[in-house]
This record gives C-alpha cells, structure tokens and sequence, in this order.
C-alpha cells in the first residue's frame, strides 16, 4: 500500500502558513508515497478537490514558501458532525496515512474529532499544526503566525506615529484598528516599539476588557493634555461595559439609507465619538488584511518556526502519533531558545489563549515588562526602526531665539 | 552681518521629507553661520517658533534623517497676503539671507509670493524644495515622496492579494483605499506589481475619471465572472459621473443619531455597494498614513533624490537664486538617470500636474506601459516580492486525481 499524507490549510491565512506547507512537504518528500494537497480546506476535503503536491518543482516550492497567504486557499467552512464520517471515507478511500490540517481552534477541533472517529486501529494519524495571527492557541508557547503580525504591528505604530507627531495641530488624535478575534495579543504588539512613556501607543484597547464610552474619553482627553496628542490601538473585537461591540449599531443609532443599523469599524466609531464628544480632529487607519500578508516585514524567528512545526508534524505522523497538535516550548529569552513538542487535541479545541491579567499594566491601556520580555523575541533579532521623537529632538539639542 | 539660512517643512509629512532637512542642515554647515527651522510651517514662522538647527548633534541629525514625518513639525496653515509682510519682517529682523520651503504645491506659491514681496534689491532668496506624495507638481519629471509611497502601495497591493486568493469563497472582493488629492498617482502605482493581465489590481479608480455607480458595478460584476475574485485600488478622492465624492453622503441617504448625512470613505462606500447590489461579500484596506510613513519601505532612488533636492536648494541660495522650485529631470530610463534642475515658481504655484491620459488605458481602469515605465525607476532598483500567483501554481504544476 503507498504511504499517502493529506494536507490542508484552514482558517485566515498569514505571512508564514505557506512557509509551514512547503515543509511538510520537504519532509514528506521520500517519505511518503504520495502529497496530497486539499483545495480550500474542508470544502475541498469533501469534494475531492485535490492536487499533487508532490509534483511541485523545486522551485514552484520555494516561491510558495516565500508568498503570504494559503497557497492551497482556504476556508472557514467547519465538518458537522454529519460531515464526519463522509470525510473519513474520502481519507480512507485515498488510502491516507497521515493528515495534517495546518489551522487554529476551529481546526482542532476538526482534527480532534476526525481522530475520535478514526478509532485507535485507523492507519489514519491525524495532526494539527498550529498557524494564527490571534495566538490564542492553548498549550502553546505561542503560534506561527503571531511573531510576524506583532512586528508589523509594531513597526506600523511606530510609523503611523511619526504623522500624528507630526501634525498635532492638524489631527492630534490617531485611532489604529488591529485584528484580533476575541484576544487581544495583536493589539498589545503595537507596544513593542515603545522606547518611552510619551511614545506611541499611550493607549491600547483590548477585548478582554470591556470599555465604557465615559472611559475612552477620559483616556483620550487625559493623554492630548498631557503630551498634546494621542495614538491609540484598538482591536476590532472590543466590546463596551454591557459586553456587546464597541462598534454596536443600535448603540450609535447611525442608519443605512433603508433605515437598518450601519456597523462600522471599532476605530472609526471611536474616532466619531472623540470629534463628537472632545472637539478633537481625529483620524484612524485600518491596515487590514496588510497586517497579516506583509511577507517583507515577516520576523525571521517566525518563518523559522513555521517551518519547524510543518516537519515534526510529518515526523509525528510518521512515527503513528495521531490526535495531537504541534506546540512551541520556551526554553530561553537570552538567548531566545524554543523547543518543539505536541499536546493532547482535547486539551486544545474550542479553547483559547486569552492574554493573562499580568500581560497588562492595571488601567488595562498598556501592557507590562513581562507581555514585552514573553513577546519581543518572537519579532526575531532584527532590530526595530530607530526614530527620532519628534519633540524629544528639539528638547534636547535646540533652541534658538 | 552673519548668513542666515532658515527652512520649514509644510503641509502632509512623507517618508523622505525629513532626509531632505538634513540634507539641507548638512549642505548649509560651514556655509552659513546660522542654520534656523522655524516649526509648524508658516504657523511657527508667524509665531518666530525658531530652533537651531545648526546646534544639532552629527548623530541626531543621522537619527533625524531616517525618521519619516516631519521633524519640524508641519501645518497646513497658508499665508494670507496680510501674513506676507509681517512674514517679510520677521525673516529681515532674522537677517535672513536664505529661506527654504520644503513643500508641495501650496507651499510653492507661498514662496513665490514672499519671493515677489521681498522684491529685486532684498537680499532674500527664497526657494521651494519639492515634496509630495501626490505626485502633482509641475515643471518636476517627478516630486520626491512619491517613490516611496509607490513602491509601498505597489507591494500593499501584491500583500493584500494574497488575503483575496487565498479565500475568494469568503470575501471575493476587495477594495484598498489610497491617498490622492486630485490626482491618480498613488492609485496608479498600485498595478507596478502586475506580471499578467490577471494579477491584481484588476482595476483601478482615479480621480482623473469620473465614475458612475453602474460603472462601478459593471466592472466589477464582469472582473469577477472572469477571475473569481476582484482587487480594486481606488483613489480616496474619486469622483461619481455628476462630479460629486463618491462617498457623497447626500448620495448614500445615511445618517448619524442626528439626522446628519454621514460622510464614509470611498472604499467603503463602494464595499457596501457591491455588497447591496452585486450580493458579493466585499472587504476594505485603508492603510491610511502608513503609506505615507513606512520609512522600512521607502524607495532607495527617491531617499537620494530627496537628499539631492535640499542640497541644490542650499547651493541655489548661496548663488544669489530666488523665487524659484528645485526639479527633477529625467535624463534616461536604463539606466534610470535623473538630474537636478530648477524652474520659476510662478509657472508652478497653484498648478497641477494630473495623470496625463496616456498613462491611463482606454477604460481608465488600468495603467499603460508608458507609465510603467515612468513609474518603476522610482521605486529603486531593489526587487519587489517574487510571490506565486495562487492558482496558477496548480494550473501549471498540479493536478491530482
């Protein structure tokens, strides 16, 4: 019987997934007998949609690597239950051996539950290997995916900044939408360029505190007084003190030309409200799906890891492990060491890393020295952009009358 | 009596205007016994908010030079012709010999007029150093600043691609919203990426064309039946067909809580279109000042050229010049060769270069090889990303059954 290993690729894509697929199937290549390629993840796992990986060149393989974004495309679309059992068919049929379902919480899940069906005398070894922005993974160090949306993140503060600093007379008030589905670890990357408490973000927002509207005010008007401008990261999952969206409709009783509720982006709403409320002229920027495609900013450690995770997930298939997802292990912040291990599926689908109290300062608008020390390594050794405070510059050389 | 050299920085911070200041401090040492920054523009000017450049350390100046933004501080605040004479005064009472303006069109026609005020015998010489990332001033082949936020917008487009392939069962359509006052430049920077007729941008909308809704839907509507997926780059500043804001919002009949029309942006408002009308799940990128800001990015010709502009300015003075604009010109394209030259501000206040019709194809929805060949030497010599185009890597390679 050919050994055959199925892979697919679920979820939001990232800077790093192809990176992650163009390892496993390196490793697999000699292997296995045949590298299956899922189209659109469990869409095409239920159509048959596949292709040949191992047909790849050399170096179709190497461009993939390098190109953002799921080169298998992919889906959000989630197996029923119902889908179970025809999924596992169409895996038996094509006398698969190992399946490898490159994803996050959702695709855990589908992993775990295609395990259980299997049955502990299925040749079928099924694994997840780990990729999202949000890292909000359990019982991983952290995911592939996150190093490089923190250092876009990062870096884009750090840039966005120098124009509000720029013209605080014009728009003193910045409003920065980040990602992050119900964790709020994207945002807290845009602190990460932050040399002093005067720099960029003085404030961030988070989902895992809720924020009254008095309290955004508060925020804003206490920072423009102090520093005579503000930049402020938000997720665009925050949600108010009664728990629903920041952005809610019905609270902002904005409507469409048909009458119904418009929904705008958290940032946007936020920027309605301090023009409305502070008669501050503000602005917001939504890089979108640039923060998650962004391959020339990718961080090195990253790209490395996304590699890694791909290769021990073929090797743990290999040696008959099913019913568990790769992790990263911390061994060491200096030097930055991390080892690969896997975890148990059960103790990761429909779960979520949150980010812990201690990740954040009290006001809940800032994160600590121990969010910094567990993340900047993940940003890889290159260094950030070295700038120039714009009013530090003349504070401290000049002065002329 | 001592030579004084005084400069500002106006209206919108760019990635290189700040390495056109040190340029200018660095060219005028040893040539002018005081080198003055007046801050805010023409706002610090009337206020004699003056700081000594010359007292600058070599290494901040360094660190000045790689920092987007405006070191100085800008505002868009325009002399009126009761601030020339008072404006006048205060650079006489400064012994001002040399007064350099570092800005776009606006900017030129300050200069011009303080030029005109300070008349033959004064002994001001008063030069406009050009930057915009709008791309719209005369006389000049190109402005500095828009190289930079070409290649940022050309590489955003390429990036955010990727996030539309990827998934084009989930959101197939996608709009990036660019910067652009009245002209189409930055939107047209966008397609330097394009390898073939389908990569994206599929379409691009300017604000040198004026655009009907149906129009609108039309391409996007055929664009998708062809490919799958449509990337759209527009303008911010794009124009319907009765030459009113796209995002008009006496148009779209929203309202704020208030009753009060509700102004969005451009790529939203046609998102909400084609979501309403075509039925097609649509999502925006608005990277906002980032494109203007990301010095990580910034186009190593157009760092040069912005190097190169506050240099001559400073020579041009100190030759006795007034009332006139520093330019570029293109001596060759391969090699890509451009000098340095100056032309009268009066024949460049208060004009506009648009995108000239040829640069536009005949739909006025793409560019043509003309601009290509324009546009390219200015993103710099250094390679953009060698992405694979996702379907294509299996239509070539792949295939499996």
């Amino acid at each position: 019987m050919p050994r055959t290993l199925l892979v697919a690729q679920a979820g939001g894509a990232t800077t790093v997934i192809n990176r992650t697929l163009a390892a496993i199937v390196s490793e697999a290549t000699g292997k296995f007998d045949r590298i299956i390629g899922a189209r659109r993840a469990a869409e095409g796992l239920l159509a048959e949609d596949f292709v040949d990986l191992g047909a790849l060149s050399p170096s179709t393989l190497i461009e993939v690597a390098r190109t953002p974004g799921a080169a298998l495309q992919s889906s959000r679309y989630k197996l029923s239950d119902l889908d179970i059992e025809p999924a596992l068919s169409i895996l038996r049929a094509h006398h698969v051996d190992a399946f490898l379902y490159i994803g996050g919480n959702d695709s855990a899940d589908t992993v775990h539950r295609i395990a259980l069906a299997g049955g502990g005398g299925d040749p079928l070894h099924a694994i997840a290997v780990p990729k999202t922005i949000d890292n909000d993974l359990p019982e991983t160090d952290h995911s592939p995916g996150y190093g490089s949306i923190a250092r876009y993140i990062a870096v884009a503060t750090m840039d966005s900044a120098k124009d509000t600093e720029s013209m605080p007379g014009m728009y003193p008030i910045k409003f920065i939408e980040v990602m992050g589905r119900d964790a709020g670890w994207v945002a807290a990357a845009s602190t990460l360029g932050r040399r002093s408490d005067l720099d960029a973000p003085q404030l961030i927002y988070v989902p895992e505190r809720p924020l009254a509207r008095d309290r955004l005010l508060a925020d804003v008007e206490k920072v423009y007084r102090h520093i005579g401008h503000v930049v402020a990261v938000v997720s665009e999952t925050v949600r108010d003190d009664h728990g629903n969206p920041f952005a809610d409709p019905s609270q902002s009783g904005d409507v469409d030309a048909f009458g119904h509720p418009l929904l705008r982006g958290t940032a946007e709403t936020m920027c309605r409200l301090v023009q409305a409320e502070l008669g501050l002229r503000s602005r917001w920027d939504k890089p979108g799906s640039l923060q998650r495609m962004a391959m020339g900013q990718a961080s090195s450690v990253d790209l490395a890891e996304a590699d890694e995770v791909g290769r021990e997930a073929v090797r743990l298939a290999l040696r008959g492990v099913t019913d568990r997802m790769i992790t990263l292990v911390r061994e060491g912040n200096e030097p930055y060491v991390a080892s690969i291990s896997s975890a148990p599926l059960g103790a990761i689908a429909n779960r979520q890393q949150l980010l812990p109290d201690h990740f954040l300062d009290d006001a809940g608008t800032g994160t600590t020295e121990a969010f910094r020390s567990y993340a900047r390594p993940l940003l890889g050794p290159e260094p950030l952009p070295g700038y120039a405070r714009i009013d530090a510059v003349w504070t401290h050389d000049a002065g002329y009358r």
